[in-house]
């Protein structure tokens, strides 16, 4: 399969339309004065079922309804955001869903998966989960939509930055958070298209630093172990084949860690006002990192990936005040 | 000073046009469902401060601003949402502001408010800091901004029910959480000027049920102590006279338990991605109430007051998990 291009990009928006929300674009005044640049947010936790997952998931199913090939059924492999968005975009087709998801799933995202209609089996870890899901797919009726490493997934989940880009007009840096690396690949074919001057520039948990790695060492690297990190939407072992050709075109990368994750979503929840979960506030790292490197005002604009959180995590986001210590910026430089 | 009628609220949202924020309306297709009713939030958390206090405070200094007679100096008594809008208007008319605040203001709130170029008085008590507003006032080039009983302050909240309603078309009721009154006064106005046909329903906590022995005794009642809620912005010891005349018209009043506002705020926080504060919660109560009232599927217009919240009060919202146990409407009947 090719990698996806800007027309197929184009494609997927001309699809998605009747079924995705345009979501807006918000920004923080006293953010914006403390870090001395413009940070604009497109808030994909205001997305149907909660996450941008649901573009790429649609984007799929579209252009099998296009060439008259939908399947009798789905399946997916996911404990996240992606299980929902299968379930949800399933339910636009009157196809049945079955989400493969391990026993680890919580039992909000389950109950909301199952609220579009969709079947959820659980399997005691991830990986055998992701060999149900293999097995399943191998009837003929059946479709698999994969979480991030696909050309239609790829380009689904880049109509979340075409559409930001068309939304806020210039910007000097382009940021998103990095699980499998499916939304930073779609900002790239995005960004690349549109604003060819921006930079690209991702990050992911310090805990979960496949990707990192994989970019030090030019091939593929994949977590040994389940990582222990707040973003859990960032936590999958490892890039795709697809998704690491993108990513080696990133201007910058970095690995974040949980006192920083944990700050920026409180911040970000404060400042913003929307419930975003930890994964959205990985960028915020990075951005304080280019603001201090960057004298002059700029704008840049950071994807929020979503607002799926359990009461858990809200627990250990919040169980420290860190609204009392805004940001020292000079600090970032350490990591 | 004669209570403010729908032309002052056409009036206000003029004025208001180029400095406050067209807030959305959101809605959650699961909450529809459990319901069985169309319950659609008016965001007024995502207004610029957070809250919609913001809309009163512009009104009565844009007032002053056509009629030339700004004041060399505004102040106004308020440890919360109202203390930022002041801060902000004025700051909108290059006017000093200062705050008088009981020390038990959140300092974030203090920043917040510091952050839009306010000076911050702090006091030991609530009434010290509105006794020390009174004096302040005293001088005839300051204008004193009071947080609710006031014409042009109701008539600037209106704004808020006047702005959802043209956005949703008709609805069957409108719910509004009450502390001073001043937002459920403008949703009384907006509303019978509008859709008459809708009802009005207000809620407070039952820790500081002021309004409700208010409406019950025919007279203003105030709380004998500052009371202990989740629900801050409905803290307010009692309503005034504008805003008590516009109460008596309510077709409906309820008060709401602790657990109640902290349930309600996680799942409201869960299900439409929102930062909302747990004054913004309180209607919640009210709504399922109505909901098992109402047979047949009605739509219902909630305005969310605000987002500022400080780590403390996250603590305690999210320090039990509510997410894992969806609303059993039928309980609702036991108030």
């Amino acid at each position: 399969m090719a990698a996806p291009t800007y027309d197929d990009v184009l494609a997927a928006a001309k699809r998605l339309g009747p079924h995705v929300q345009q979501t807006p674009i918000l920004e923080s005044s006293l953010l914006n004065k403390w870090l001395g640049h413009r940070i604009l947010f497109k808030a994909e936790c205001l997305q149907t079922i909660g996450a941008f997952k649901l573009r790429g998931a649609v984007n799929m199913l579209a252009r099998c309804a296009e060439q008259n090939r939908l399947p009798r059924q789905v399946v997916a492999n996911s404990s996240g955001n992606h299980a929902q968005a299968v379930a949800y975009a399933a339910s636009l087709y009157n196809i049945p869903a079955t989400i493969f998801a391990a026993q680890s799933i919580s039992p909000v995202k389950a109950a909301a998966t199952e609220s579009y209609g969709a079947k959820v089996q659980c399997y005691a870890t991830r990986s055998e989960a992701d060999q149900a899901v293999q097995t399943a797919a191998a009837d003929p009726d059946t479709l698999w939509i994969p979480p991030f490493d696909h050309p239609d997934i790829i380009a689904g989940q880049a109509t979340a930055t075409h559409e930001a880009l068309l939304q806020t007009g210039p910007v000097d840096a382009v940021f998103a958070p990095c699980g499998g690396g499916g939304l930073l690949s779609g900002a790239v074919v995005s960004t690349q298209a549109l604003q060819p001057q921006a930079q690209i520039i991702g990050a992911e948990p310090e805990q979960a630093n496949d990707a990192s790695r994989s970019l030090q060492s030019g091939t593929i690297e994949s977590l040994s172990s389940p990582p222990d990190t707040l973003a859990d939407g960032a936590a999958t072992p490892s890039v795709g084949e697809h998704t690491f050709g993108f990513l080696q075109q990133l201007d910058d990368f970095y690995e974040v860690n949980e006192v920083q994750i944990a700050y920026w979503t409180q911040w970000l929840q404060h400042l913003l006002k929307l419930h975003i979960e930890p994964t959205s506030a990985l960028s915020m790292a990075a951005v304080t990192a280019w603001a201090v490197e960057n004298p002059t005002p700029k704008t840049a604009l950071v994807i929020l990936s979503g607002g799926n959180i359990s009461a858990a995590t809200m627990q250990k986001i919040w169980q420290q005040d860190y609204l009392l210590q805004p940001p020292n910026l000079t600090q970032q430089d350490d990591k």
